[in-house]
């Protein structure tokens, strides 16, 4: 019966904008029967929204939505438990669904592979059911784009960093690396700033919001001012490395 | 005059295979008229094999062919100065088609952004006539793609490295990341293999030869063997946290 069972597709779709997908992430959503898609209870799910135009009538929606948020440390033992529950019983379902010879396109924020959920599933099915995975432009690619500036140049080195580090960390880091990338930082974005201070690299960094969607901002980070940002900006630092 | 100057855009294709390309990309190449490309002489060009099946017939092949390949060390500053003459040279002829009222569509292997050659057309252009952007797959996305691992989970940091920084460097900086990215490796290998031992990571990296291509490899570093590398080879080493 090998021969009947369905394949589970992980399809990037890119930074928010529908016209960044593939041309092959595009073709699969388009051609979907099954659309798994993570979402916040009581959201329509992001992904879910980048693609709410070009999805088939008839295509089924499984949203898979999160037990948990920020009632749980992240640390804590129960959130992983949490977590792990929850990724076991939809994993189960798409699990079901493709034994029985169906096809499930789950929808992909970003780049499946770099710090997607999606990862979580993958490890969970790809010993039991085809899965195959189409990567995508990064959010942090569209946020470089947008500031209007290339990010690296001749041998710059690139740090990715997280706005949920240390602040000492994320310091002596950012002073160690040419060109930088700050994600996930949302309400970690003082800390963020403080970091690129002490470093000494405030005065280069931008802070960009909604890269490649209708509400995309792109300003200095100094001149940004106090607002909250949303917790999907990106902070980039340039490189300023060899260039003829 | 200048509502009917033309736009150059420098469009980033991605990591190799057309279906790989955003959307965006595809509908800018199957329609342009003007198609721009840099290649070594004597040579089709990359960028220009990837997009040949979709060429308008009626577009026009700008070739751009680089001075200078390997002859030149690169901190010779007889290189940057014959590098800066030719880019002086090309985007000459690019602002004068755009100044005459045509697009020009200037393809870029994966991100134009992110260590690409279309900077160094972008700097000399974008205050004279209108230049657009558009981000792509990169080439490292399609690598960790390749590999059928997540390169990035919870708060792991990644570093994006050179194959062509010294070997103390790069064994220091892969000891204090946990996700390694090696751009540019190709005749640098043995460095890189080096510098990956000295760091302990040596059996968690893998080598990507043409990722997303028709002759993708993907395997253990250690048991890639002593054979030369293609110059967008690629090493990647696995970040390895939180995961529920």
């Amino acid at each position: 019966m090998s021969g009947q069972t369905g394949t589970i597709w992980g399809v990037g779709l890119g930074p928010g904008d529908p016209d960044l997908m593939s041309v092959r992430a595009d073709r699969l959503v388009r051609t979907a029967r099954h659309v798994a898609f993570f979402r916040k209870a009581g959201r329509a799910g992001r992904a879910r929204t980048i693609v709410k135009d070009i999805l088939h009538p008839e295509a089924v929606d499984i949203p898979m939505e999160y037990p948990v948020t920020t009632e749980i440390p992240l640390d804590d033992p129960r959130y992983a438990a949490c977590l792990s529950g929850f990724y076991a019983e939809v994993t189960a379902r798409l699990r079901d669904l493709a034994l029985s010879g169906e096809d499930v396109v789950v929808l992909c924020e970003g780049d499946p592979f770099f710090y997607g959920s999606f990862m979580h599933l993958y490890t969970r099915l790809k010993d039991d059911v085809p899965v195959r995975v189409v990567p995508a432009i990064t959010g942090m690619s569209a946020a470089w784009t947008a500031t209007g500036l290339p990010v690296t140049w001749g041998d710059d080195v690139l740090t990715v960093l997280l706005g949920t580090m240390p602040e000492a960390e994320l310091t002596r880091r950012m002073g160690d690396s040419d060109a930088i990338v700050v994600m996930k930082v949302g309400r970690n974005l003082p800390k963020v700033r403080d970091a690129l201070q002490a470093a000494g690299k405030l005065d280069r960094a931008w802070l960009v919001e909604c890269a490649s969607m209708a509400d995309e901002r792109s300003v200095p980070l100094a001149e940004a001012g106090d607002r909250a940002a949303p917790y999907f900006s990106i902070v980039i630092v340039h490189g300023q490395g060899r260039r003829p």
